[in-house]
């Protein structure tokens, strides 16, 4: 971000930082809704799915998550994107996939557009670490199982020196762990978490494209969950659950509606 | 819960397990929004908050949070009614404050449900953990600053050999916390957290009912915050932010839309 303060830019739109929630259109809130379609101009990528983004007129949206050659469109490039629209008056959306504020990078779009002088809101979502169980009958906390929940991203190789994530002080917290992006790295992180001392019988589930009309779950331990990721054949987007909450979907997906 | 399996009930109405969000009705979800003008009934407490309750019509809610000597309604009563409206054939809503699956004891819910044989639906929500931080300009996760979340209760006392929260072992993340239901005891854990070793100078930051048209915000350091929490008359129901995003309100605050 630039630390440049070029003061408030009277006639600038505002920029609203807005999550889709998990993908099912119905879980957008009324606020993302109605944003949505007064919007000026959306920028968006992948993760809100095809849903959601049907639902935006074409010569109103711009999906930032995909360029010619397959590349992923700059931070700085978006950043910039949005300045310049806000520039030009118009009222704009930044819509990205869960909430903006959880591994959605919100916090550095937010910086630039204020020391770029531009208005921005947040409005948040449902953050797909916490729905994503949810729908699959797994509660992040239980009285019984779990007193705190940790959100963490599972892309980082854990074996590696600069791995900012603590493993270990994640498996002693006795908390839910809950691995957001953590699909290929399945076996780095239950290893890490495996030898930093929780039981090889932890309850582990995945869910895949939650609330999305091809959603899937497995289930299994620390010990069997990469076996059950590849029987299911799990693919990214998926959300992996780790500790004994995971272990309640059993009693409950009988009556489970949402399946 | 029951563990007694009282196999299916052909004519019970479904329980939808409603999250309501921080408090502003515009992010209720646009699924939770249907549901409530849908119900036959909605069974809630008092942290939805006075503007989504008042979209309640008198004679098909009932307030569980609050009983003729102001107890609080035991959660085995509010389970057993949830069973008795579904049982009539009713289409139910149990409403709660935030998430019901994040310290809202919506997964007892769901199993004792699922143990009485009732079809219920999880309607995932915008978690207070998440949008009370955001609406006051500040991201649970940042790339420059925390690479893990840990959602906490603060109502146990941290020095009675009870409590179950590792308080060492979540500073020993190097990710934000973040506190719930941790404004009376903010003494407590902020202590607990200083003798673990986490630096004093911490950014943290109290949100009080976010979204609310009296949201308070007060920030300080490990050391300072509860001075601040007083000097600005924080009181429950409030969210605690632990970490250095909490120290990114300061340089996006003059153009944060939400305030």
């Amino acid at each position: 971000m630039s630390g440049t303060d070029f003061g408030t830019e009277p006639d600038a739109g505002t920029v609203y930082l807005v999550g889709s929630g998990p993908g099912d259109p119905e879980l957008l809130t009324c606020k993302a809704r109605r944003l949505l379609e007064q919007a000026d101009f959306v920028l968006h990528d992948k993760l809100p799915g095809p849903k959601i983004i049907d639902l935006l007129p074409d010569d109103r949206r711009k999906d930032v998550g995909k360029r010619a050659h397959g590349d992923r469109t700059p931070q700085s490039e978006i950043n910039e994107l949005l300045v310049q629209h806000a520039r030009d008056g118009q009222s704009v959306v930044r819509l990205k996939g869960g909430d903006s504020f959880v591994f959605g990078r919100g916090g550095e779009e937010a910086e630039y557009l204020a020391a770029h002088g531009i208005p921005f809101e947040v409005v948040p979502a449902v953050t797909s670490a916490v729905a994503a169980p949810a729908v699959a009958g797994i509660p992040v906390t239980h009285r019984d199982h779990a007193s705190s929940v940790s959100f963490v991203t599972g892309h980082e190789d854990p074996t590696k020196p600069e791995s900012t994530v603590n493993w270990a002080a994640l498996a002693d917290t006795g908390g839910t762990i809950v691995v957001l992006m953590g699909v290929t790295r399945l076996p780095d992180y239950t290893d890490a978490l495996l030898e930093a001392g929780m039981p090889a019988e932890t309850p582990v589930a995945l869910v895949e494209r939650a609330t999305w009309p091809n959603q899937q779950v497995a289930t299994g331990t620390l010990e069997t969950i990469v076996d059950a990721r590849d029987s299911v054949g799990i693919e990214p987007p998926a959300i992996t659950v780790i500790g004994d909450v995971a272990g309640t979907r059993e009693s409950v997906v009988e009556f489970l509606a949402n399946e």
